[in-house]
């Protein structure tokens, strides 16, 4: 019977919690009380502004990181992540909302708790299956432009409630579809709010620590101070559109937030939504998994942490659950919000639990004083937010050194400007998998021969080295598989061919890491091939995974050459006078 | 001016009739005649069968190996191969037709045309872009596999015109359906002609020949009678019909062919028609060409010739759009026909165009004889020939030798059979794809040592080998990309951890054939992490192609350790005495 009652080590392992909750001590509160109270206040402008992003109200942004944030405390793997509705995220939750309702509309809420749960059960579920590797498909060039890509989108579209225009749209062509006659129709005081805000928080972040330290101030206060810019910001901004009268003016505001705890929400199941969402709902799990998971490793590197990323697989599940069932919308880790929470001395996922109470506090007490912000103002921190993301070095970096890589970067960004983020990120896949496929189904093949004085066998093109008109010796650098094997024959058969002298080939499978049945079967074809013309093939430096198979199979007997250990002991043999 | 005049070497390539027709004697014809009167002979039959398994009027099948002949004899590069109506390609016309149209419906018959023209365009663009290597992705026993679950299939719908009930779908559990009320209804009549045609065209195919001999008659004879054995069955089947009156008595009929050329028809394009039958046009394309490809190679290799893939594509694609505008449905090389043809000594591409026109007199002479031919008997010959392609031995050879293959080829024929043929060869590909890129994102990676006495380093799991505390040589088995960087990254990190006599780490790289941007900014990040440690990394028996690469980047100069020729020299270097 004990066996059905799991292990405290697989329970330790399962639920993180249980670990740091049983040395925590007075010290770590304090820590992580700190920590939660400068995340909060980060949040609650950051939480407004991301939920505005993907078409939700207001309050949606609050929801989303309060039972997320301690759902992932319990079950995650990262000591100081901070998960809630980030940018890229909140562009594709728009994206993809945008196509089975309205924003604004209760429909269009209420589909946003489907994708939420749906991405939450799909997280879940990748990471009970220990499928993490999934997110290693994903290159680090093709996500860099991806960002890249969906922050530029993220910007421009940000353009609309900064200067009080209408600007609609999830693409490029979308969003710049009639801009001349929109910016004619610019809000003045929205503009004139909106480009206030951006420029102090382009000066917050670009200069206002070192300002305050020429005055003066000691670097705590100066840091603190700077942390508090965007908040202050946001006061300044609701005050002056209060005192101002400016809403009745057309300045757009945020409006009533109703002052409440996270409803309990149900999302819907319908089988028809479920068919549309299924696809957005996967590619938003797996590049919020890739961005939470790189900032968990960057910033447990520090403290010499490891995170387990099928755990981090669980623990984002069941964030992205909570708030499906909580009146939110899909959430991953933030870059942000994790770092602040870190550098502010989180000790522990307490520090998270926390600062959801914190929201929840916030959630029920400060939202009348939210009416008067304007939406300008968060517009301005999105901006300045995502333009931190833009980095188009990607583009030369890899045009320098792989063509591939360069031709999935270029492709993922422009697709994803001109056709969106899902279509965006599809392409980014398909064309790194596809030009991977492309290169190892044309492997680069080298006829090589022996450096002198050694036992060593390099390419006849780039060294100096001894061959013999009897012996070819081929080293193939790749598999052999199925997308290659007709390329090798072809190959292999046309240096063979007027070749009078020609009595061996060798292939030479130091390269050859794996082998399948299409090609073991057009060995054998190209074994008896060469038998017809007098030519004895053989192979060498044959590795152990690739022999035990072919032992396997009955290719050995009918090859007509040896199998060498090493290619020097095939050279030596083969070359040796009779 | 004369550059725009192609030049006669690129006409010749592009236009191989100009090159055989140049040299046509007149024993060409006579052998190229001869083999046309036998296939065309051999057509007949089968032609109208293959019409009914793809739900096509019966003309439609003799319109179908007319033009397209044709065609494929202008621009194709085989000099035997037939093309017309085939089995598999026929069940995958009536299940992509199935879900646009009623069998049987001028709908049906008109998206036919559609989808042939479809698939031509498609054959004809992969050919002029030089897209012939994309059959290489599918893997022979994915092939193996799809045809036989095919084959099974249409067997299986066969027993409907058979036993004259009424067996409808493209799937196991459809064709299943009711199958026990159905067998109960069985037309006693239809049932003894499709039996009898039955046993005596597995009798032709299996022993008349031998029988033949047995009694005296000379092998040329008893090849010809053999050849002649499914028309003799459609002679002796059609009499029987007509004399005793049975198609009264509820025996299905071949009925009224109009007695014409084929016909001028215009496809229908309606971009949502074009949306429906793209993907089942690409699937047909591909696998028909797979298909041809392989016979006209196994045909070409008796006579040491060789064919041009790309070619091929566009012999096809002119032969699909042929068909799309007189009249038939999609066809493709096909393997009898092909044989027949070649062994009835077919010199030349002529011997199809004068098939063609001994098709185009059948056609207006000798439809009204087929009034009274027995649909039974068609479906017997088309029993007898799909069930030669059932070959469930691929199961075993690929279970015993590669796991991979073996899951590829079960998954293939499960889901053909369970869901279709379209669904079952999309799986295929994915599998084999998708198990590919999952084995090389797990790479196989080895400890290396020195063998004694030579400059040869092996695994020191397998071989007796020299090693030193201070040096670790790893051997990764593969290319290094985006989607093995982590996990090698993970597993170099493990080997090193609390190693305190360690200080240097080899990547021995004779197995890397690529290295991408996401491998070398991982390589940087494990070169930082072993510094921080005290340990240097090196690489050894770097290619010549990654060699260029690192070159190209910044990464070589942060290395910690050095780039050596060959491993021997690493390892002599790092382990001589300070």
């Amino acid at each position: 019977m004990t066996r059905l009652i799991p292990s405290a080590a697989l329970l330790d392992k399962a639920l993180p919690i249980r670990v740091w909750a049983r040395a925590y001590s007075r010290g770590d509160f304090s820590a992580d009380g700190l920590a939660a109270v400068i995340v909060t206040i980060m949040l609650i402008p950051q939480s407004l502004a991301y939920a505005m992003l993907a078409g939700m109200p207001p309050e949606a942004g609050i929801y989303a990181s309060i039972l997320p944030i301690i759902a992932y405390a319990l079950f995650g793997s990262s000591r100081v992540l901070a998960v809630g509705p980030v940018a890229v995220v909140s562009l594709m939750t728009a994206a993809a909302l945008g196509q089975v309702a309205e924003a604004g509309t209760a429909d269009y809420a209420s589909a946003a708790l489907t994708l939420a749960a749906l991405s939450g059960a799909m997280l879940l579920a990748m990471g009970l299956l220990r499928l993490g590797f999934i997110a290693n498909f994903l290159s680090h060039p093709v996500i860099a432009g991806f960002i890249t890509a969906s922050a530029i989108l993220i910007a421009l579209g940000q353009l609309g409630p900064l200067l009080g225009i209408g600007l609609k749209g999830a693409s490029l062509p979308e969003l710049l579809d009639g801009i001349g006659a929109k910016l004619a129709a610019v809000n003045p005081r929205t503009a004139l709010i909106g480009g206030l805000s951006l420029a102090f928080l382009f000066w917050v972040r670009r200069s206002m620590k070192a300002s305050l330290r020429r005055l003066g101030l000691g670097p705590v206060l100066s840091d603190a101070l700077t942390k508090a810019g965007p908040v202050l910001a946001v006061v300044v901004a609701t005050l002056a559109v209060w005192a101002l009268g400016w809403e009745a003016k057309g300045v757009a505001v945020v409006g009533t937030v109703p002052a409440a705890l996270p409803p309990l929400t149900l999302p819907a199941f319908s089988p028809a939504l479920i068919a549309e969402l299924a696809l957005p709902a996967l590619l938003i799990s797996v590049i919020g998994f890739v961005e939470s998971v790189s900032v968990a490793q960057t910033l447990a590197a520090r403290k010499r942490q490891r995170i387990q990323p099928d755990q981090e697989l669980i623990g984002l599940g069941a964030a992205n659950l909570a708030a499906g069932f909580s009146g939110g919308f899909p959430v991953t880790g933030g870059f942000a919000r994790s770092v602040v929470n870190a550098d502010a001395g989180a000790a522990t996922p307490a520090a998270g639990i926390l600062t959801a109470l914190g929201l929840a506090v916030a959630g029920l007490a400060l939202t009348p004083l939210l009416y008067f912000l304007p939406k300008a103002t968060l517009a301005a921190t999105i901006i300045v937010a995502v333009l931190g993301l833009v980095d188009l070095s990607i583009l030369r970096r890899t045009f320098g050194c792989c063509r591939a890589d360069f031709a999935a970067v270029a492709g993922t960004i422009l697709v994803t400007l001109i056709f969106g983020v899902e279509a965006g990120i599809s392409t980014g896949v398909i064309l790194s998998i596809g030009l991977h496929l492309w290169r190892t189904s044309r492997p680069h093949v080298a006829e090589v021969g022996l450096v002198a004085g050694t036992e060593h066998f390099r390419n006849i093109l780039r060294h100096k080295v001894i061959t013999d008109p009897s012996v070819v010796t081929l080293r193939v650098d790749e598999s052999l598989y199925f997308a290659n094997t007709r390329f090798l024959e072809d190959l292999i058969l046309d240096r063979t061919a007027d070749d009078p002298a020609l009595r061996h080939v060798v292939l030479m499978c130091s390269a050859v890491n794996e082998i399948d049945l299409t090609a073991l079967e057009t060995l054998e074809a190209l074994n008896q091939h060469l038998r017809d013309r007098g030519i004895a093939l053989h192979l060498s430096e044959v590795k152990g995974p690739v022999m035990d198979r072919l032992q396997r199979t009955p290719f050995l007997s009918h090859l007509t050459g040896r199998v060498f250990l090493s290619q020097h002991e095939a050279f030596a043999t083969l070359t040796k006078p009779d």
